[in-house]
């Protein structure tokens, strides 16, 4: 057969303040061989699907290991079915999931088949990039691994809470118990919070956050997607010995961040900020049980979630910045192809 | 017996920035019939000693219950010898410590009688004010909560490793096999922290903090005394995971504050940063374990202390001020009477 055309998204320049689509990332398409390029004991996946997520204009950012190779494609969690397999664990046609190059196709090495799983169609492959996929178990894991088990009245902030992670979190702390203040920056935002359950929710854009936070009692644990001026405003509504679970800090990464002043009252306060990204010992501790819970309670209607579906590998810069300028509603995902 | 003169220090304003003896605290002085004041079933202290900690600083400016009411007296540890009592748990000259009011006789409650201890004279009144009082157990209980064990090669950085609370880490560290950098603000406390034990101690005024950082590998465990500045040099040099314990940020106390622009960094480092201070919950688990073992460990010169001793309950309002800057070596402590 002759050469395919294999779409590529390449970090081309460091960014400075926002992605420059054609600057900053660069489409570009190569020709591939699907059916004479080498495994070398690997697999080859035709990619159907990617996940988007702010970390990943974090990693354009930063170095390697966390950050990405300057002139090498950007990677991601993504979704495709198997073309050719030299791999034991992979078949023709099975559904993987994992971190992917983003490539129209991509080629597994061996050593990297072990961070692959395969799924099935009990779900969405789209639901496996956001709910059931990265940001929910970014959600699942700071959740486990950092709220305190509810005691009644107690009380969960979570901002940017109609996005893919917050909206998750709503509905975890839902579930053990809290009283569940959000915030985000349109009214279909705040429409779609209190469709998942959120008690209190408003538009930050409309009205003060710290007016709510006064009138809403000290929080016990702050669900932290954008950092700076909500930052504070929690830090001032914070109650004695309140976890702020920091997952994020979207307010600061298109241009210039707003830094926080009164980070001296997590003192006599007593609250602790838990930094911390989906990966490594969470997986450990968590993984198992996120994959065996977190599909089912999606499957069954359980967990709720909104997705966003954007198409073409050529609109992955226009995706991770529209997310980040709070555009969407729900989790944004980008699909390759149908099939 | 005719009264007795009985000076205090009053909250007189609330501070803006700095302290201003004779405005912001007034010390004054009333009578008091030591032999006829009403007990109520508590007892009449006479005070020889105050524990100088800048918390006494913080406390000026926040509202009760953290803060202090204005135009009352300011308090916070102190010792003494018991004059009078009607309490059946202290007797006439017993020596005690408890949290006292600036006031050379303290009349305690019968209801606050639990706060207060009756000590041995085995080490001095004013160690029991430093590495045997709060500031001995804010770095015992501090470090007891957050810093974990230590495995081979764990680097613990602490600032201001030459004042009452860093001294005392600075061995905890050790003692946990903990490799030590320490800073401080002159070349006399640099050679009081290599003393202590550390392996590194430099002058942050002489030598860049964050020259000395990358140099010496990156931070498990940061002890923060000073916030500002230090603090985003600690984020920069941070280990994946590592444990910031937030125990007070001096270097804001007084005028502006410098506001860190890196807490981002926490997220994809995975810093977890602990606001705390040495009370309730921390003295319910580690109280007793600290009162068994620390005075013995400074009985025996197993853990060395510094102090300075200022003399005068007038000088109470200059000792904390002096302590904010940054004058004093060791632990100052104020000596309100010889006996």
């Amino acid at each position: 057969m002759a050469p395919v055309k294999n779409g590529q998204v390449i970090l081309n320049e460091v960014p400075k303040a926002g992605i420059i689509p054609g600057q900053t990332t660069v489409y570009r398409e190569e020709n591939l061989d699907i059916d004479a390029t080498p495994l070398n004991g690997g697999f080859l996946v035709k990619t159907l699907t990617f996940s988007i997520d702010p970390v990943i204009f974090g990693r354009m950012k930063g170095p390697p290991p966390f950050g990405y190779t300057l002139g090498g494609p950007i990677n991601n969690l993504g979704g495709g079915r198997v073309l050719r397999s030299e791999h034991p664990s992979f078949k023709v046609g099975d559904l993987v999931t994992g971190m992917m190059n983003f490539e129209e196709y991509v080629v597994v090495p061996a050593a990297q088949a072990s961070m692959f799983e395969t799924v099935d169609s009990s779900i969405s492959l789209s639901a496996r990039m956001g709910a059931a996929g990265l940001s929910g178990k970014t959600a699942y894991y700071g959740w486990k691994a950092y709220a305190p088990p509810s005691s009644k009245g107690n009380v969960c902030f979570v901002s940017s809470g109609a996005g893919a992670v917050g909206s998750i979190v709503i509905q975890l702390a839902k579930r053990d118990g809290y009283k569940v203040i959000a915030s985000a920056g349109t009214d279909e935002k705040v429409s779609t919070m209190k469709d998942l359950g959120a008690d209190v929710a408003f538009n930050y854009k409309t009205t003060a956050t710290k007016d709510v936070l006064a009138k809403e009692g000290l929080i016990n644990v702050y669900w932290d997607n954008v950092g700076g001026a909500t930052l504070e405003a929690a830090i001032d509504a914070a109650a004695p010995r309140a976890h702020f679970i920091e997952c994020g800090m979207l307010s600061g990464y298109l241009g210039e961040s707003y830094h926080i002043k009164n980070l001296f009252m997590t003192i006599p306060k007593e609250v602790q900020l838990h930094g911390f990204i989906a990966v490594g010992w969470m997986e450990e501790n968590w993984g198992r049980e996120f994959r065996e819970t977190m599909p089912k309670l999606i499957a069954s209607g359980e967990i709720k979630y909104k997705e966003e579906l954007i198409k073409g590998l050529d609109k992955a810069a226009e995706a991770v910045t529209a997310q980040l300028e709070g555009k969407n509603v729900g989790k944004p995902v980008l699909i390759v192809a149908d099939e």
